[in-house]
């Protein structure tokens, strides 16, 4: 129940377990195909260059950013949390001339702050996290393609964080690029980056076009400046996964068949009923450890559905109680990176734990914990605000956002003390 | 049956269906502590920095390559295959002065010749494959590592296609980098890259380490010139899985207990015996090939166990034979790159297929397959000499060495012609 990774769902292990077939065996090839496909729906794009990058989640942003990035180019981050900073660590070792805008942590940027950097910095490419785990915040992304487009710069995001379990679109958000993982609301494990690249940034790739010297064949033609890494070279992604099938890495297949189920479930269950399940359980659990005396950090307005970060209790061992649920109870639950480690702990509703006993349960195990560990806690107030909200959402005339209300106006409410 | 990825040991698949667990978990620092120590035993060193790189192959020796090479630095790729041509340009994207020396595919190189273009280019680094498979040769390596000592050169190798069926000594041959894939006699799915590095290559990386901004802390010495890749920067693999437990990308847990299950099953077999098993049935399939009259390719002295090139008989449509064993008999066999494309077939025998009754199978089949596509071919002869094969290593006092020995006397055998 921590902020990812999380249990992989099943049917997603059931899936891996399955016998490899060779990379250029017709059944893989179609398996590919339709992995493909299915991202598309998953990203809400009708991009061609929808692919798998064979690494975890920042081996997508790497892949991107090196692949987009020459040496030189000037590339914008806001950043609103760790992996904020993440991003403009990639670019720089990329070559770029990053330039970095900051709000405070659990924060967001407003579209008129992003405009006003561009307009300073005249970059190349913007990158901006969607969902920054490390703060739960949500950084608003449906206004910036728009402001993008008329200032001429490619517009990218990271979407591990949040993909499945928060709106998003692609297209009509305006995004040349975007990459994600399988860890958090896509109910798989770690190793697989699914990634879309609109034909702008397809365009911007394939200028920097490269065939190897062991497969290379007449009439190839080759860039003068060759993407800096051949692993993360998308443009030998492309024609990997395209008509041309020519040889790049050898396909992670077991890897493959997970991203492919992962897709499959959430595009069977319908990706709107599969954000809705997310902000249901993720409300239930925020009105559950607000019932429970806890302070929630950040703007919530901006919050994820599927994490919410606590602040830990006066007089409370953060890492004692972290402790205690895993070794005591077999329940995970996170603290956070630089600012935050140790004063927050991040709890998550996400893909296969998205669900109504594992929200109930982690909320019951934290009330005794907190007991033991010395906090004032209300008996049963975590999970009895939890099914209230779930009563409320089940009730009809409420809707999940009327819901959520009453727990949004408890932010501000008393941190807990150790008696 | 092909050049790899084959099929992974059920084992393997087994437990990769394990569910997941959180990456600092104290279950799973536990395995990734033994993982590593597996490793060790099966790269046969006593290397700390002995690890995986999450993704494929590939990634392992981007890792190693752009992690070692300064920009500007002199490397020395002897090349005898595609796989050295793939190092070549791996390190010239790594911004590497590439110097490359070739030999006729299906040759090696002596060490004189070796170390004589080490007196010419004065190379920072050594990187040679050490089976390719594009050419199933294999590199002689034991006598490099001396000769690199002499001259201050750092000593690369990929084992990618030849370790676990292939003699294979990390500190003994004097390597400083080494990086593998599971796909092949790991009897694993690609996607993960196992590496070990000696103290000596670890101080060059070390040298040029770096701290996340997101997680740096007081303390913490940046390198003036960090390598160019964050995911494959290996100072922050070494600090991620070593006691300092740095966050970096998150654990591909499914991989990970692939990896681990996978070098599991070495160890417990043993290296010795999973290496003679290897050099059995490889060799049961090249007495085979050449009993249905098949020519071989390449210098069979310098041949990897594991796998076996035949020239398409004059008048077979290779990739029809592949296209029908493949769809009617569901056997995988594989034809080559570059020069080799379409000019060979290439059959493996490694990992979980390197078995008697898949050796058996492919042969029988091979025979239908050959004599339905229009060639002469001698009935029972491929099965009928990998039998004989077997027995000969059943039989006391026969050694599998010269077991092999009328095998290797058939290379210059007539080619097939198709009726």
């Amino acid at each position: 129940m921590g902020p990812g990774p999380i249990n992989a769902d099943p049917r997603v292990l059931r899936a891996m377990s399955a016998q490899l077939l060779g990379q250029f065996d017709p059944v893989m090839t179609e398996y590919m195909n339709e992995t493909q496909a299915l991202y598309r729906d998953v990203f809400d794009t009708s991009n061609e260059h929808t692919l798998l990058v064979d690494g975890t989640s920042r081996a997508g942003i790497e892949a991107a950013l090196v692949s987009l990035i020459e040496p030189g180019d000037r590339v914008l981050v806001p950043v609103f949390g760790r992996f904020g900073l993440l991003l403009a660590e990639i670019a720089e070792r990329a070559g770029a001339e990053v330039h970095v805008r900051h709000v405070e942590w659990g924060q967001v940027f407003t579209a008129e702050a992003i405009e006003q950097a561009i307009v300073e910095t005249r970059p190349q490419l913007l990158a901006v996290v969607h969902g920054d785990t490390s703060t739960t915040m949500m950084q608003p992304l449906a206004e910036l393609g728009d402001i993008c487009s008329r200032h001429g710069v490619l517009f990218y995001t990271d979407v591990t964080a949040s993909l499945g379990g928060n709106a998003f679109q692609a297209d009509a958000w305006g995004l040349d690029a975007v990459t994600a993982g399988l860890q958090k609301c896509l109910a798989g494990p770690s190793g697989t980056a699914p990634a879309t690249f609109s034909p702008r940034a397809a365009a911007v790739i394939r200028s920097r076009s490269h065939v190897e010297a062991g497969i290379r064949e007449t009439g190839d033609v080759l860039a003068h400046r060759p993407i800096r890494s051949n692993y993360f070279d998308l443009s030998m992604l492309f024609d990997y996964g395209g008509a041309r099938r020519l040889n790049h890495h050898t396909e992670a297949t077991t890897a493959l068949y997970g991203a492919r189920e992962c897709a499959r479930l959430l595009v069977d269950e319908g990706m709107s009923a599969a954000i809705e399940r997310h902000r249901l359980h993720g409300s239930a659990m925020l009105a559950g450890v607000q019932g429970l005396g806890l302070s929630v950090f950040g703007d919530l307005e901006h919050r994820m559905n599927n994490v919410v970060a606590v602040w830990i209790p006066d007089g409370v061992n953060g890492d004692e109680v972290r402790g205690v649920m895993l070794n005591d109870f077999g329940i995970e639950i996170g603290t956070s990176f630089g600012p935050l480690h140790g004063q927050v702990w991040r709890i998550g509703t996400m893909g296969y734990n998205a669900r109504k006993d594992a929200v109930l349960t982690t909320l019951a195990v934290l009330e005794q914990v907190l007991r033991r560990s010395g906090a004032r806690v209300a008996g049963g107030g975590g999970v009895g605000a939890a099914l209230d909200r779930y009563d409320d959402a089940a009730r009809p005339g409420v809707s999940p956002e009327t819901g959520s209300m009453s727990a949004a106006s408890a932010v501000a409410g008393p941190r807990l003390a150790a008696s």
